[in-house]
């Protein structure tokens, strides 16, 4: 990435997180198209200075930097690798930034597919929510090599308030953020159990939050969700599916590992169970309502506006 | 507790934080006895300004507060209510400060003895650690009665940072601790789980830490118990034992509640693996190590002196 012109870039996937990107870097200069599915993002896209395009080919050819920000490993494959991908309409020895959340052997498989078309690949999971990359602040656990981070750097500079540095190998940001999502899947399942126990046991949940959070039994997802349960609010900030999936991938990684993994197996099964209710789509703080509907405790209602 | 005269106090167990609170209050101006089982604890008493003494009839006789701080439910029973205990030497009106983790039944029954004997009760487990008892830091988790509170205030005055008061009954102190225990339980184990299994994905553990601590996986205990792993250093600051305890009493009140606690009932199991395998008395990071041991992990080893 030694061009003499101003970097060319492109976001694939203008969900909460992607679009807030994009239009972080259009608002810092950077030269940004991108595509979603959802014809609303592509429009919010050009209203805040990037450019929307109509599909993948249009949003990344000729660019030199490409962030592809999607749910999963299976949706990153297709659209980079799959017909009409990004990888084939990019600039020769551009860099692809992966964001999606997937298991390190998948983030090494696209390095090396990147690397057999001419491309680097940078293994760029994200973390920090949407407000954060809204502002540009988000944190990036990234690895790949000195390329890659030289290539991605113009993007990297302008959507992160954090890049970690973690290795020169694909699969290594991948696997900081699976062990991230291990201990954030388990502490949201039980700030729930917790606070569904602390119903039964007839205590003051309120006095409960302002106990626990100055306490040892302390986590930054107890403080971050419990006052979802407060407030009756399961509108999705994170989504019961987003663990479901994502203690699924770790379940994955443990047997590919012959490795146990006892309380990431207990707090998927208590996703899958507050999913399995019909709450997949709601706030994953849900799984405390899946321990009020089971044993019938009365947990603060949203009120009626 | 309108006596004109200043009150005096005893504390019944003198472990490192019953020792910390009662060396607090005699350095404060607090008239202060003690006793112990382990006559170190109570010369180290009588050297900080304390009165140690040869049994608990000799310490509790005419006080008007009593701490009592030892392990469980079954010893504070025994100190206070059996042969030789304090509630029947000390003045009639006088306060107990009960501050072993128990189960709030535990608690109400406690409270109820003591009123049969002219006495208030005041349940008040502590958290914070050694240290914050030794600097009057402590914070208390209390319920009990107006007379109970007002007669211990003199104490609570001098060793707590804060003192949340949560209740007019005995039970629900008990009940708020075990709640936090319940939290930082399964986080430990949860913390041990994720370093185990990063150390198997090949990561750098020094890190990890790094990484965690600054992201939305961290927790208190993760905090303050990974470093242990990191050292190699498993000298218990608070011991495996302790988890299997507390655990094991919220797995009783879950069982009475007919209340499903799968993430703690989990973690309990794993205490109890690190116990079976010897380590019971080692730091509680020590699940780290019980992983280790089941998979052939090359976990940090303490530096030979």
């Amino acid at each position: 990435m030694t061009s003499a012109h101003a970097p060319r870039s492109a976001v694939i996937g203008l969900g909460s997180m992607g679009l807030g990107m994009a239009l972080t870097m259009a608002r810092k200069g950077l030269s940004v198209t991108g595509f979603d599915i959802n014809p609303d993002a592509v429009a919010k896209l050009t209203q805040g200075g990037g450019t929307g395009c109509n599909n993948i080919t249009e949003a990344a050819t000729g660019c030199d930097i490409v962030v592809a920000v999607v749910v999963n490993a299976a949706q990153t494959d297709a659209v980079l690798f799959g017909e009409g991908g990004a990888a084939m309409a990019m600039a020769r020895g551009g860099v692809i930034i992966s964001s999606a959340t997937m298991a390190p052997e998948d983030a090494r498989r696209f390095a090396e597919k990147a690397k057999g078309l001419g491309l680097h690949y940078l293994d760029a999971p994200i973390s920090g929510g949407a407000a954060k990359a809204a502002s540009g602040e988000l944190t990036i656990m990234a690895s790949g090599t000195a390329e890659a981070f030289a290539g991605a750097r113009p993007v990297l500079d302008v959507i992160a308030g954090t890049v970690y540095e973690l290795g020169c190998a694909a699969g290594i940001g991948a696997s900081f953020k699976m062990v991230n999502q291990l201990l954030a899947g388990v502490h949201i399942a039980a700030a729930c159990e917790a606070m569904a126990f602390a119903k039964r046991l007839g205590l003051d949940l309120d006095q409960v939050y302002k106990v626990i959070t100055a306490s040892a039994g302390n986590s930054w997802m107890f403080e971050n969700r419990v006052p979802h349960i407060l407030e009756g609010d399961y509108s999705p900030r994170s989504a019961v599916n987003i663990f479901t999936k994502d203690l699924g991938i770790v379940g994955d990684m443990g047997r590919r590992e012959t490795f146990p993994l006892p309380l990431s197996a207990a707090a998927l099964q208590m996703f899958m169970m507050t999913a399995a209710a019909g709450m997949g789509r709601d706030d994953d703080a849900s799984v405390a309502r899946m321990f009020a509907m089971i044993a019938g405790l009365d947990l603060p209602e949203r009120r009626k506006e």
